[in-house]
């Protein structure tokens, strides 16, 4: 609570004690006209800089994977709870289930043959593989097998469920814009049938064979799409992409972002523009021993460890990470990431929010701005 | 807190009390590692329709413009806190100085002579004149006249400072994105002079001679600008502009929006859209006996009425108003307006963050969706 | 016909008798075969820089009006040849009726009472007044009022006829994409009635009353046009448009597009764009003594002097003009305006095609490229 | 030349003798003036739908092939020539080397160890290779391998060369926008040098390896792009794609345009929209014994059998076609494709000019309009 506080600005000479009182008067008059001053209340409204309640934090794989094995135990998955999929809360933001203020992470588990029923929700939704196979998500009818590395999506108002057809159990991580959309009063929801749709476990969906050959469009799909139509992003693809980048780089040829770092974006096929219209999810690989520069940005951000080891440096708090380890940097945090050994991220943040409605902004240490 | 609770969902059986202690169990050891289930938070999370903290709630303005008045005697305005801005609190927000989750509405004042200091922000802020007149408002040097019935703009990051040149006092309302910017932790803030850096008093601003002549575009200006470079929108073409819709109803051609309702959009004349990138701006005129359709929209909307008696109904709720009060219709609440004397009502939204994050929604009573 | 005769390219030897007998016979074979090598049409298919075939030329108005007179004598108007205008024909261009490959321009003539028939085509046309008054021009069953100084517009597709309501003629320029629309094979055209659909004679036009607030936009017309909504645009908001950006100036503010030289561009409302997909209109006022860059652009440009007298030297050629005169500036050509008195030019181009399909470049003397 | 000859237009009477030698008079005078008038030329000008001067045509790949190799005998090629390319000459444009009035198409050949020197124009270009390998063709220092079914792109102001590293001759099909370039003055050509800057022969292009990973875009490429930045479309990928859509259509899923038809659209992955802002490129496969629905189209098309056996009807006539064999269809030509064998075919077309220009039509028989 406060004014800005600059202590170049020159305070006013205290309230007299009948001036005191008067204001005090004012200020009850104002609650019970349900208003309130802003020159109170600027300080912490509207600061010079982004000053999140959330806190950069990290979770362990190794503390996540067990308490999902303990609820595949003990909580049934079905009608009503719809998902077993426990939130990571960050801890600056008072136990509510969210990651960041605009985005949700969740681990999910599936136990063997188990499915988790059909619905849809104007939440835009993903799915991101960190290790296992078996579980296929069905998305509008299409059933779409997961594995390692793998990204999946289910869009907004797009009807999925998944099933597990496999012997084992799955784990995998969710990422949502639960909170931006609760926030932001948006939610719609709607139940679908009690299994899925289609129990069939092809290799790959309807959706890849129709839209992922490269620089090819179907004639059948000419109109844009909020939504990439794609769902299944496959690991070997965007392994390829990454290992062709850093090729390129060693031949002395323009690919990586910076040295040492290559990085793709999961894309739209039919804009180019990012998958969802909330949130952004890109695949990154630091050669061992490299570093990103140390970098502010508007917006939230999520990592997950997919391969190696290594810390991430964030507002000068060092965390050390390594395989399937889940990351959260929150809005302007000064960000770094060193590879101890080569090192791949799965990285999902909410930057589309803040390029469409103009809040963005980026501070690179050691550049001008 | 809660599930789905569908009375068609079947309730799983309840637990044995061995399993209600693993359950305790599990659930503590959620909360030390900062989880939380999915399953009873859903219903309250993704409700099935928006289901907004925020009420709809009306504000008085001779209950508004009294409190005003006695902060102009109790407060001083200057380096510091800023602005004598008293903000709108929707009850259901407990205390935030906010109207809805994404939109701030206060009531401004400033003495004879007085000046409000520049500053410059992220968040994007307008102003409507219900009344009054003498103050000018500098955006980035240019000096804009504020008189009854005009909307004038502040967009994010512009230096802005106001300045009263009258023997009288002034009011007027201020509407910004703050929550919104406060939520997603997108807000920068800088000082600028103490004063403002142009106290002449010219009767139109530099924007308004460049960009307010109907269809023509300076070639100085041929660069598209996310924000609308106009200053000023003056009442006299508002009023113009409603005042030819109704009568080519009158004379039977398509003008209106729906029978016996004019209104306009606050456009940015270089690209036809909104006026900033998170708020939409409208001016309203019912005839005197005429009623809205009844509709439900995604995202919040803000009425002032400008001139005339009327009356809101939101969720079946009755909200008679008249010149000057202030009205909030949060997410999905069912909304009509009747208008009891011809009706000017200046209205202002979020609807731009809804469609460009593709969350909009419209139901219309008795249209088929 | 040519190679690129480049003096810095060697010469093969030439062929031998033999040779040259055997490449005789294969010319002869393509030209059987409806085939044409690229080696003997490269210099002067694909040059270096653009040599348009149409030349830098004027027209005089006063050896236009009087043969445009001559016409409304002799020739009747009506359905069949449809209008009494009589097109400027590029000496360079073979006698086609085309002022440049892209554009037409033509000098219209309606005696007193007389009515050009309603027809539609995909041909985007406009009308620009330089002198006298008296016709509407009927849009789609707007009649439009024409003066001087007024730009009018009938985009592609829209009936339109004219009427003169008054006892005595009036001459006014036609513009339209005509060239561009037959080379290209994309011309339809319809008949419509033999009079015009509405002969009343309002001051200003419905397309006007709904559009022409600076700003607003009605909530009826949100959806986008590919062209403009706006019938006509105003002398008055030219003239006061031009007039503030020369003051502004003198103030020391930036408003001008270079010293002593303002201009706007006629512009969609709904997109701050082009009026219509293929033309572009501005209008420029020059201070007396002042002058433009020499300035070479892609595409083609016609000027009609509105008042004023002056000079353009295009390509080193001087031409002087006075009210009423019509210059074509081809592709390419170096263009220097120099008003020798206060200079009013209206001025259209072929631009927004060269701009959609990424063939724009400019190059103004003495800047970098 | 003519008016619009419609027989329900009542004819004037003639002129009497007097006034037919003062019209003779007038006309001299026009012509005198550089004037044409409408009335004479409307019919021819502005047809009611399009009257291309161009014809449908077919050029049989076993005539093409033989010139292009006598010509390799004959004619040398390098700097000055350029190209060793022998343009397709519609019939109907009196012997311009053009195969439509927008479009080029030429047979180009390159012997053994030939190389074609580096140049870059603003014209567009693409290769598309019907049989053969064994050239690379260097695009902004990048080599890409040509090889049959594979599409290869060098739009506009890329420096190009091709160079041959086999031992056997290589033939092609070039496709250019040359004459709409040249009609509309846009040609800008600069020569690179001699040779070609890298002969080295990499399996796949660096464009390739940075762009050719399915819904992945490197984040070193995020600003989008006019040209597609894939250098080559594979075959694999092309034969792939419309191999599952046929499979797709097999199992009941909507995945063809039509019932037997299997399409792509090559495009830009950085948008989504067409390789080239001029041209756009597809790959259609019919079933055989399927056919096309008979559709005209604004705008003008070519076709080369990739592999097959089939027929054209365009306007009524037939055009029987096998492998290799090009054919064009003019604007609003109606058109037909029959497959007697399974049929593939590659096309490209001038629409991406007619869209954005908004001058595109479609009439399907049997489809209401």
């Amino acid at each position: 609570m406060g004014t800005h506080n600059d202590p170049s600005i020159p305070k006013p000479p205290p309230p007299t004690p009948e001036e005191q009182r008067r204001l005090d008067e004012l200020y009850a008059k104002f609650e019970a006209s349900h208003m309130v001053p802003l020159w109170t209340e600027i300080g912490d409204l509207m600061p010079q800089v982004p000053k999140p309640a959330a806190i950069p934090y990290t979770w362990r794989w190794q503390d996540l994977l067990p308490l999902a094995e303990d609820a595949g135990e003990l909580v049934p998955v079905g009608r009503g709870g719809e998902r077993r999929a426990i939130a990571l809360a960050n801890p600056g933001l008072g136990g509510r289930p969210y990651i960041s203020p605009t985005l949700w992470c969740a681990i999910q588990y599936l136990g063997p043959k188990e499915v988790a029923p059909e619905h849809r929700h104007s939440q835009n939704a993903f799915r991101f593989v960190v290790e296992g196979e078996g579980v296929w998500t069905v998305v509008n009818g299409d059933p779409v097998r997961m594995s390692r590395g793998d990204f999946l999506l289910t869009p907004g108002w797009n009807f999925h469920g998944h099933y597990n057809e496999s012997d084992a159990p799955m784990a995998w991580i969710d990422g949502l814009d639960i909170p931006f959309v609760h926030y932001t009063d948006t939610s719609f929801f709607e139940f679908g049938i009690d299994r899925v749709t289609d129990e069939s476990t092809p290799e790959i969906s309807r959706s890849e064979r129709l839209w992922c050959n490269p620089g090819l469009r179907p004639l059948s799909g000419l109109q844009d799409t909020v939504n990439s139509p794609i769902g299944a992003y496959r690991w070997e693809h965007t392994d390829r992409a990454l290992t062709e980048q850093l090729a390129l780089e060693d031949e002395g040829h323009p690919a990586t972002v910076e040295q040492g770092h290559a990085a793709v974006r999961y894309v739209n096929p039919t804009t180019g523009g990012d998958v969802m219209p909330t949130i952004r999810a890109e695949f990154h690989r630091l050669r061992e021993g490299s570093q990103t520069a140390k970098t502010r940005k508007v917006g939230s951000e999520v990592f997950q460890v997919f391969e190696g080891r290594g810390r991430f440096i964030i507002d000068d708090e060092v965390h050390e990470v390594e395989t399937g380890d889940i990351v959260v940097s929150p809005s302007w945090a000064a960000t770094e990431i060193q590879a101890e050994s080569a090192l791949d991220l799965f990285a999902f943040n909410d930057r589309p929010i803040m390029e469409k409605l103009h809040f963005s902004r980026t501070h690179t240490e050691g550049e001008l701005q």
